[in-house]
């Protein structure tokens, strides 16, 4: 679908952004952990191409394209190398790569939706695919660092609603036979704009209701 | 071969159950951990789905049952809203919940080994697929939540021998051909009622012979 | 390939001999985690199997040798069994264990690769592949252990490396038609011995260049 919405070069191009930026935020928080330059490869690695993997994987598209464009492998490495000889100077630049990677995020739950449904999944699976491919490798990463992920902690800025928004744009899209270039870039920029929203305004998720007791503040 | 012992629809109407009951104890963990909504919703997923997810993979059945049946993806998300406003009065039918556990437990066991042996896998290995079937969610739930395993952790009830035994006696009943709708339902039984009496009386498993120092007690 | 390279049978005991050392690695771990019997045999499963578990999905290759061939299976908990009651005897011989280790490691990563080729993957792919199913056991030992995966730790000895190099000599002879026995050989050897002299000389990777804070040495 995409394809015929992007050429394939721009598409690659995106792409290959997309998971340059989650790259770069898998290989900072390797740096922070204090691990060695392949710890910081293995994380710019897992971050940038799990979320793709495990669609691929769930929708059978082996082997997943993680694996068969070289180009998708050989980016999170010139990002780990960045991150390993310049790592002060991103930090510093904290600020572009999380406008980068909201872009990022944007990309992938749209680009992810997308190619689920091109395999013959129905619209909420599709979407939750999107969901799944923008969010997976920030999950995987924060795992195989050994910390809670990111995504499902009550003190950090939303991050799956953004996702949520874009999919089930292009989803409603897909039903109502109106994906074109318009409502794909459309739904990008809804999730890139919601992302930065997100994170100016500190927007956060809720928490259950009526917890009992204060203390599972400090356990968390 | 499960088809041909229950009627389609009273299968279905077990899977959801066990569903909703393996959502509601990924969904609790989450309230313990402080997640946000998000969380809530991630882990009763993982946990309800994660076990047949890693079945259909490995025994290539794709896309899995997880995103080709509705029913499958939204009740995780019924039992993450019952407990993001109502987990107080869950966790005070703590007692319910793990029956449920436990019936679930009994269930998916005996359906993984079922399923796994229906796409060509051997006896043992289609045992193993329904232990895994059973247990897997569980082990995700604890990797996302960033806990040691429940299932690997000495001082918790028995878990996996009621799995194993269950998923043993339908290998048993498919090698020696005597898989009906009665041995179907008396290895559910069985695994079921086997975990009821190890929460009951606190059956452990035991851990290694000559543990040379106490101080690892500790370290758990 | 290999199947050219050696008899099935030598490379079936080459395998199990691999699949009995990293099961053994992951049952000591668990020991020392204090996790109970089926936490050892859980650990000896998923260290020994993972990584080849991991190459199988992503080239497709369902149902993955791990559950089709019953000695793989079965090998592992042989492993479990051993540790559970001989686990002081089995730390004393640390030595020979890491030895053997090391061995599988060389043996895994050429394997690895060689497969992947076989399934008509890349050839930087394949050994992308060789180098996950050598380390994929490990890092997943260690994710359901709950520990930060020895891996990406700066203060472990090589491990990956050796692991790259082998991967690495057999692409390149696949690249210039040249994989034979006496090739195929030399690749295991000299990812093995690599690793010996990586644990004798404590070879270690670099972190990153001008990391700030040496507070980060104490939050690893």
């Amino acid at each position: 679908m995409l394809h015929d919405v992007f050429t394939p070069s721009v598409q690659h191009v995106l792409d290959i952004a997309g998971i340059f930026v989650f790259a770069i935020s898998g290989a900072l928080l390797a740096v922070r952990k204090n691990f060695d330059v392949f710890g910081i490869a293995v994380l710019a690695e897992v971050t940038a191409l799990g979320g793709g993997l495990f669609r691929d994987l769930v929708i059978g598209a082996v082997p997943p394209a993680a694996f068969t464009d070289l180009g998708y492998f050989l980016t999170p490495l010139v990002a780990a190398l960045l991150v390993f000889f310049l790592h002060p100077q991103v930090e510093r630049t904290q600020f572009a790569v999380n406008v980068f990677d909201a872009a990022g995020l944007g990309l992938f739950c749209v680009a992810g939706t997308t190619k689920a449904y091109d395999y013959g999944l129905g619209l909420t699976a599709s979407a939750t695919l999107g969901l799944a491919t923008a969010v997976g490798g920030g999950v995987l990463r924060d795992i195989v660092a050994n910390e809670v992920p990111s995504l499902v902690r009550w003190d950090r800025d939303l991050y799956a609603v953004p996702a949520i928004v874009g999919a089930s744009i292009v989803a409603l899209c897909l039903r109502y036979d109106a994906l074109n270039g318009y409502t794909t870039g459309l739904a990008i920029v809804t999730a890139f704009v919601l992302r930065l929203l997100a994170m100016r305004y500190h927007w956060r998720a809720p928490r259950a209701w009526n917890r009992r007791s204060a203390a599972a503040e400090d356990a968390a």
